[in-house]
């Protein structure tokens, strides 16, 4: 059997987006309060020009610029005050060369103005008088028509993942709902004799649910939905059921643990008696993570799982992250970062590496120090920062190289 | 009136924390699958050694590895089988020199043995026979009993925001829930006559709640809750109202635009007159965000943001943040990254300045870009991935240093 006829990291990626390609995550319309960390499914394109008019930005007189030039503390220029304008309504007042205008923070500059100088330069002088000291520049303290955002403008493009500024635009043009990706529903199923839920008592041999409970929360991270998490024993008609109501009621299923070579494993067997394609990726070469099974069934993606908790997290990353953001064509968000690296690192030939590292700060630069441990701890994650991903053609890198670090 | 006498955003922090020591945000006890990103309220420490027995990583023969030197592939090591370990099961065996038990991935060591031997290297020659090929390691391919959390030890530490391996540990341990600090409740007054709300027309003169709806989302993404976000107009009555309901339901009260010297601000003059200490900062040697109120209220911290996209924003990051952060205990996330500067940024004497920033990577190197506008405009955020603090003492920063960039 070819169990474990493995395939690199990239060659998998690009067969489960190939596999999957006619695969839709599908689309719904949400108000933008609760647009935070979704997926824009198409671009958003601005109907109006932000400002909708000549604004000023500070609290000062609308002026023509050229009437304040040469200005100064013992030469003051000489303006005809011809009126306000009233915050948040409009006005009809038009400014001709020698005049100002009074305008508050966020007002109309009225038409024939060109800059705003600031209240602590000017003085009343009168009614209908005012007196400059200090020049303005054309344009300054105000923002023209349409400056911030211009009607027609792509303000937030497709598979941009909306941030607090991008709700702050969204807001801006008067959109009060948008077209995000569909959170996607995923099935967790941990398999396993020995895996127990959290209620159940801990005899010896048993070993809590830790994967499925931690896959959880990434997904939730990733912005995806569970609709079900569950534990099943190692039984071929149990998880023949289970996987049978994950296939009618999520977009993806996740079977923990179901990939090893165990006696009791299951999971290649089952998936190949179901319609579709069955198991076509039968182990990566990653380190560590290399158990690793792909299958399509019902059209649907079926990820089995290393069982240990390291593994099971940087496969996860490694390729259903990566299927998931290809899906939402998401665009690259930062999520890493440039660090000397603290140690040296050994090559495994043919394998993608990934190292966890803790991030620590020393003489003012970002230093990776390796996390070392089996990749049966969950504490070898939670005491990471990130991880380093070595290339299965590198030979090895070296302690004081810089490197970037993925956060995890 | 001592309307702008400026400090210092660390000056200000302190009188805030100061002020506000006694307040508390409370805590709550959640389920561990709902414990994402919140923050850990105190320290987690384990009852329990996980693993719970010595576990094999591997399927393969527990033994003594003392028993396994010197093998190799043309001068094999040959030892009793005397049993298995059954998955999920206690066992009672136990090992003496020149046995082996067979033990799943997952499954009990036997007492007395100190290493598993991967199956690929074993053959099996009868019942009771097997042939060892390969020598393996003290506690190679085995976690010993605590190995990844030990009994007594701190997992999770007060004021760490709970990370999907974070949940993974607590799994392990057998936490089903936790206690975290409650969400921080906020209530959103924007004021101005000018500010109108998505549903309402648009009339020249007016424009919508930009700093309203990105002040929401910043919230949520600091871990806070939104009991009601307002626009109330420029009228001393209305926003006495609106504020003694935001006192009345809310932990934190955001005036945004309520702190400009404009004619109808009255938010100053009302601060005064509730039970407390009314306005005791007046203003932020901070650019952008100068014309920056707190106060306390009811014992409530009351923050008078900029109307300013751009200093609103910034002034939440530089201030609220950092109070909600230094109230929860929170450990420093890494939020910023190094980047080389792509430009000159110029001193302004006595404040602290931010300059917005894109981040592009360059021949293998993070540069940082500055986007260029006016605070009034969102789209300077929005364009940007981060940003830059010089500090007031600094006298500029030049092209091709290295500098750290807060992601925004």
């Amino acid at each position: 059997m070819d169990f474990f006829n493995v395939i690199s990291v990239d060659e998998a990626r690009k067969r489960i987006n190939e596999t999957f390609m006619r695969l839709k995550l599908g689309t719904e319309e949400i108000g933008i309060l609760d647009a935070l960390d979704r997926i824009a499914a198409e671009n958003t394109v601005s109907g109006i020009d932000v400002p909708g008019f000549n604004r000023s930005i500070v609290d000062g007189y609308a002026i023509k610029s050229q009437n304040s030039h040469g200005a100064s503390e013992t030469l003051p220029s000489f303006l005809n005050l011809i009126g306000e304008t009233i915050m948040g309504e409009n006005t009809n007042l038009t400014i001709l060369d020698g005049e100002a205008v009074y305008v508050p923070t966020g007002g109309i500059v009225p038409e024939g103005a060109d800059a705003v100088i600031m209240i602590e330069h000017v003085e009343q002088l009168g009614d209908n008088l005012i007196a400059l000291y200090k020049p303005v520049a054309y344009k300054e303290n105000m923002l023209f028509q349409g400056d911030d955002v211009g009607e027609g403008e792509v303000i937030l493009e497709k598979g941009k993942k909306i941030r607090p500024q991008d709700i702050g635009v969204l807001a801006a043009i008067g959109m009060a709902t948008l077209k995000v990706y569909k959170k996607p529903r995923f099935f967790i199923l941990s398999t396993g004799d020995e895996i127990i839920d959290l209620h159940e008592p801990l005899d010896k041999g048993k070993i809590r649910d830790i994967n499925g409970y931690a896959l959880y929360a990434l997904i939730k991270k990733l912005g995806g939905d569970v609709v079900r998490r569950v534990i099943v024993k190692d039984d071929f008609e149990k998880l023949k059921c289970e996987l049978s109501q994950a296939l009618d009621s999520a977009d993806i299923i996740i079977i923990s643990g179901g990939s090893s070579v165990g006696t009791k494993d299951y999971t290649y067997e089952l998936m190949n008696t179901l319609t579709g394609q069955g198991v076509f990726i039968h182990g990566l070469s990653i380190k560590p993570g290399k158990p690793t099974l792909v299958g399509e069934a019902h059209g649907k993606p079926v990820f089995g799982l290393p069982g240990h908790p390291v593994s099971s997290i940087i496969v996860f990353k490694a390729i259903v992250e990566y299927f998931i953001k290809n899906k939402m064509e998401i665009k690259e968000d930062i999520i890493k970062t440039k660090a000397i690296l603290d140690f040296n690192i050994h090559s495994s030939p043919g394998q993608e590496t990934y190292q966890m590292v803790s991030l620590v700060e020393k003489d003012g630069h970002l230093h990776a120090v390796p996390v070392l441990g089996k990749s049966g701890m969950i504490t070898l994650l939670s005491n990471s920062n990130g991880y380093i991903v070595m290339k299965a053609h590198e030979e090895g890198l070296y302690q004081g190289e810089e490197r970037e670090v993925y956060f995890i």
